[in-house]
Order: structure tokens, then C-alpha cells, then sequence
């Protein structure tokens, strides 16, 4: 899979994308990122690639041309998927993710300052992506968290495929706590039915606690749970013990 | 403000942080960041802080102790707000970033792999936040959008408090579509009543725009406003027009 970021900090996401798993995946080539900085496109000598609001308001706002320049570019060899990341996108989720890691090539288009002229992204962008309902300095940290998401969906990247079966947002719960060494840790003790080494009873534990921590952390989402009546009942047993 | 950072990788935080908007408000100091790396407080040789879970399972899980040990001393000069970051926390919007704004020292715990021990998130954890209801590799991409998001609401960190008092997300509404230089591009012209110079006017009609791309794009959002008579014929009377 390749993702094409263009942006006017190209360097900041990739030194970001070089570490861990994600880094281990692009040694792999199972993903493959390549970057656009927008100021080689200005068609100036200074770089510039910004210029005020026309009506008037505060900051700088990204050009036209330099932005088309470069996805003509970023085209070349074949035409991407481009997601434009903005506060005023679709918000991401993991069907989206899901969805997504199901593309060949996908470019990302960054914003910084104020944004960019509206009218090159009309004309160019297939989707309009928000990583959340909060303002960013730039869309970097939001190209950075979908080609992250993205990629860890993709065979290959994490080191088994059970570490994304079981995890929160998956099958719209939230994973169970978990535990580590050492048993017993500033007196708070693992569940003895972790220790007990029945693996149906441990999987039915770990079901039921996923469930009753969707109910108490999040609501929302619990509310949209197609739940049989005995995963009700284990749920209001395990909320009377506690 | 002051952040304090826990994570494996702290040099990616630290590194992506550097530059642009962020890295000067570090450089004048109306920011601190200070970074803590888990592996030092692993009190062995090896670095090692993680092991396998409890009841089986996928992937390793980062131990109670070198975390609590780390915040100790993240708590020597005084003890931070501590947020979790998680994809089974409270989700992150722009109400939650104003009020983060208002905290003078928070740290940020992050996880990587299956995460942590839970006995120590809850021993010393004030809140669970995650950025969206998708699934990341580690923490640390959250820790840097929480970072950036509260840093750029402290005064004397964005150029001018006019940049974020019309932005996306500020008064539930997302922004109007804004244009720069060239008047024409591609035969797209910038609205007429942008370039006359009555600011009443321009005003007027950014805010209607502003309701209508609300309605388009995030209709969860314009459900929840409180429109007057006169907002309400103006949006209708531009959806005709479109």
C-alpha cells in the first residue's frame, strides 16, 4: 500500500512514521510513504506559497496553484485516493479505517495556518477527512494518525492478527482491562479467573468485562450493542459484585 | 504551561513538536515539555518493561512498577493533572481542549502495544482520553494531538486571538470557505461580496456560509444550534441559490 503526503512539513511526518511498528513496516516496503512539500511547487524563488483572505480576517491561507502543481505530480504515475484532513471533515472512525486500508494509493493533503483556497480542494480532493472535533496547528498530526490506523490494518504490519481482533472499537466495544507480572501489585491482585488457566472461562470473563466497560466508559456506544439476554444477565451480575 | 510526557518513545514526541507553531512557543518558553522514558525506571539492565498477560493472550503489556516508579518522578516538583491516553477513554473535543487549556501542569501517560497494567492507570490516572473512536499503534500520536491542540488555546502561542475566535469547532459551527490570491483560478472566481469591501456585508455573509457548510457536512452539529428566525431564512435562501 502507498500513501502520498503533501504538505508544506513533510519531514516533521516523516521522522514521525520512521519508529516502531510503522517504521518496520516501510523497511518491509508492506507500506510505502512518499512525501510532497508544496513549497517546491511556489513557482517562486522565496518558497512562498501563501497569501491573505480575500473579505479580510487574521493569518495566511495556502494558494491554488502550488497545491495543484504538486498533486499533478503526486498523479504521475497513476491517480490516488485524496483525502483533504480539515476540522471540517467527516469524523474518522475504524470502519473508515477498515475501509480505507482497503485502497491501493492514497494521498493526504495537509492544511497549516489557516487552511487552504477552497476551490483547489473542490477540485481535487475525493474526501474530506476530521481525525476529531478539536482544532490542530495542521494537518500534519492528522495525516500522521490515518496513515497510522490505516496501516496497521494492513497483513503484514502487526506481528499477529489476534492483535487486532480482540481490541477496543473492533466490534464496537472496549477491550477489557489487562494484566501483567507481577500477581499481586500495591495490593491490588489480578482476578484469580485470569490465573486459573480455563481458557472458556477466562474468554467468557474477558467478554463480559469488554461489555461492562463499554457500559460504564461509554454509553453511546453500548446503547448500540445487539445484546442476547444472557450476556445481559452475566453484565448485571458483574455490576452487582462491584 | 508545563507537559510532562511518559512514553517509550519519547524522542518521536519530542521530535515531531519541534517545528513550526508548537516549536516556537517551546523555544520562547510560554510552553515546557519535559519527556520521561518509561525503559529508564525499568530497574533492570535490559530495559525491559513489559511481559506477557495474564489469561493469555496476544502482544505484551507494559508492568506497573517502572510506570509508577517514572511518575514519581514526574511528581517531584508537585503532582500533575495525569491523562491516559487510550482508545477507551472519554473522546476528545474542543470543549475538553479549553479545559485542559486552564491546567498549569499535566502529564501524559501513554501506552504502546496492548497498552498497560490497569492497577497502575488506576492507581494514578485522573482521566482516560482518547482522540477518536479508532485503533493507533501507541499513545503517542494522541499525546502529540492533545499537546497541540491545548498549546495553541495558551495565550501568545498563535500570532493573533482573532485566529481561533472564527475557527472550525469554536462556537459549534465549522469555518466558511475561504479564498486567496488569484481573483480566477481554473474558472473558479471568489464570491463577489468578498471582494467589495463592506465588512457588514462580508460578515453577514460569512456567517450564513458558515451555517450552510454546518448543515451540509456536519448535520449533528446544526441539529444542535439555536438559530434565530433570521439565520434560519438566510441558510434557506442560500440552498436555493446553490
Amino acid at each position: 500500500m502507498r500513501f502520498s503526503v503533501i504538505s508544506l512539513f513533510p519531514g516533521q511526518i516523516d521522522a514521525f512514521l520512521k519508529e516502531s511498528i510503522i517504521g518496520r513496516a516501510r523497511e518491509k516496503r508492506i507500506i510505502d510513504i512518499d512525501f510532497y512539500d508544496i513549497r517546491d511547487y511556489s513557482g517562486n524563488p522565496y518558497g512562498k506559497v501563501d497569501d491573505t483572505l480575500y473579505g479580510g480576517g487574521t493569518g495566511m491561507l495556502i494558494q491554488c496553484e502550488p497545491v495543484y502543481r504538486c498533486y499533478e505530480d503526486v498523479c504521475s504515475s497513476g491517480k490516488p485516493y485524496v483525502i483533504y484532513v480539515s476540522p471540517k471533515g467527516k469524523v474518522l472512525d475504524q470502519k473508515k479505517v477498515r475501509e480505507l486500508a482497503g485502497k491501493d494509493h492514497i494521498a493526504i493533503l495537509c492544511g497549516h495556518y489557516e487552511g487552504i483556497d477552497s476551490r483547489v480542494t473542490d477540485e481535487i480532493v475525493d474526501e474530506e477527512i476530521s481525525i476529531g472535533d478539536y482544532v490542530l496547528t495542521g494537518g500534519e498530526i492528522a495525516a500522521v494518525t490515518i496513515i497510522d490506523s490505516v496501516s496497521r490494518m494492513i497483513e503484514g504490519v502487526l506481528p499477529n492478527e489476534d492483535a487486532y481482533t480482540n481490541e477496543s472499537h473492533m466490534n464496537g466495544t472496549l477491550e477489557a482491562s489487562q494484566y501483567t507480572k507481577p500477581r499481586i501489585w500495591h495490593d491490588r491482585e489480578v482476578p484469580e479467573v485470569l490465573l486459573n488457566g480455563n481458557q472458556a472461562q477466562i474468554d467468557d470473563y474477558n467478554r463480559t468485562m469488554s461489555l461492562v466497560e463499554t457500559m460504564d466508559k461509554r454509553p453511546d456506544m453500548f446503547d448500540k450493542l445487539a445484546l442476547t439476554e444472557e450476556d445481559w444477565q452475566k453484565v448485571l451480575a458483574r455490576k452487582r459484585q462491584n
